[in-house]
């Protein structure tokens, strides 16, 4: 792990670029952490858009985990932002907008096309971030996961036993393999689902709901579109986390 | 209104049981209230089990709500506790319970004789309890509904102005004409839903919290049985109180 900027971003903010190998990515610490007294860690999911476009919702989310006395990091995702483009994934995503054009549903191909590849490369390099940024003094467990792509947080969630807690934003193009590792999971789980999101099927969100093995889950439903999650929910994620991770 | 009891329950909290009339109620105010300071109010619902069965679980809203800053109140449902039985009503009751030993399903109109005729003679009940605590000094606006039969706290947050918010429990035996009311609701409501409830239909649920007019609406389910709400989602409906009460 390189790091290749530091800058305060107000009083309580330390911003860091760093890059692991090819993947770039930004470590928020509060001011006042240390290594004597050191601070659990949220993983910041995005969609894949790009941490260049993502960052004013990032820094947002760094800055109310800060407050709550957290680090907070993510890392570009395959395929987004700098990083070479991924053949496959833009081809499943052309089927998947020809498929929307013409009012037909997605099919399970296209999902499972579009989206494993993603969760197959992003998966390892969450992992491998994990172990370079626990391994720094300032940082401490337990680790949650919050937002972004929800097939990477359920399979991240699963496969990694630092993860102590997820945030999940409620997503309906859930490959099938994915789906079936939902049912395994066991930590407990805070789950957005945006009543009227337009990108995303409510019955398909629900299901997968109902599916996650976690005796503790919690659905927090509210109106709106996609970007629309009211402050008074992310505060609640936020209480979650604080329930969880302290 | 005459007060027909006074105690103080612990530091923070007296309590006066009172009747209106033919119906009993009690009234929990926090100590520190005063006329120069007075208290928004919660009413708290219950269901049709008489407040003397219910008291353990009212008197611990009641503690919440002080905490809070918040007055609450309650007063017996008709046909409960020491008030004149309802044959009508008990007789749609047995018509239900027929219906589920038999494993059929409860039509719409045993859910009609059910509850309309309990959420017509409540709501009055609940207005006049209304006029006569906010006559008191030490307690004024705005007001919260919270809980109990989730028909009567539709019409009652309908019809009364004077509710600014409502916590409600979702309930799958809802009336077609209370399903008609709900669309028509504006008072920002805050759903709980527990998604193994033995006693309501979780779909049914659902549709009913789709069909609420209001424009911020917002449900939280969690796991467990009817009466297996977590301590962290009882604190997300005081916070949801303090957000619109205060």
């Amino acid at each position: 792990m390189q790091f290749t900027s530091e800058q305060r971003l107000d009083g309580n903010l330390i911003e860091r670029e760093f890059t692991l190998g090819d993947v770039p990515g930004i470590l928020w610490t509060p001011a006042a952490v240390s290594a004597s007294a050191p601070a659990p860690l949220i993983l910041l999911g995005h969609p894949p858009l790009g941490l260049r476009g993502m960052y004013p919702r990032l820094v947002a989310r760094a800055r109310q985990a800060a407050a709550d006395g957290f680090a907070s990091a993510t890392i570009e995702l395959p395929g987004s932002g700098d990083r070479p483009r991924l053949p496959d994934v833009e081809q499943a995503r052309a089927g998947m907008r020809r498929a929307i054009e013409a009012g037909e549903p997605v099919g399970d191909e296209i999902v499972d096309a579009l989206v494993l590849p993603l969760v197959d490369r992003a998966v390892p390099e969450w992992r491998t971030a994990l172990d370079s940024l626990l391994a720094l003094p300032e940082i401490g467990g337990p680790v949650g996961y919050s937002g972004g792509v929800i097939s990477i947080g359920i399979r991240l969630a699963l496969v990694e036993p630092r993860i102590a807690a997820a945030v999940l934003f409620a997503g309906s193009f859930v490959p099938r393999a994915v789906f079936q590792d939902a049912r395994q999971l066991t930590v407990p789980l805070h789950v957005l689902l945006q009543w009227d999101d337009e990108g995303n099927d409510r019955q398909a969100s629900l299901d997968l709901f109902d599916a996650f093995g976690s005796e503790e889950k919690t659905l927090h439903a509210n109106m709106g579109g996609h970007t629309g999650v009211p402050q008074f929910a992310g505060d609640a994620a936020a209480q979650f986390f604080t329930r969880h991770l302290r």
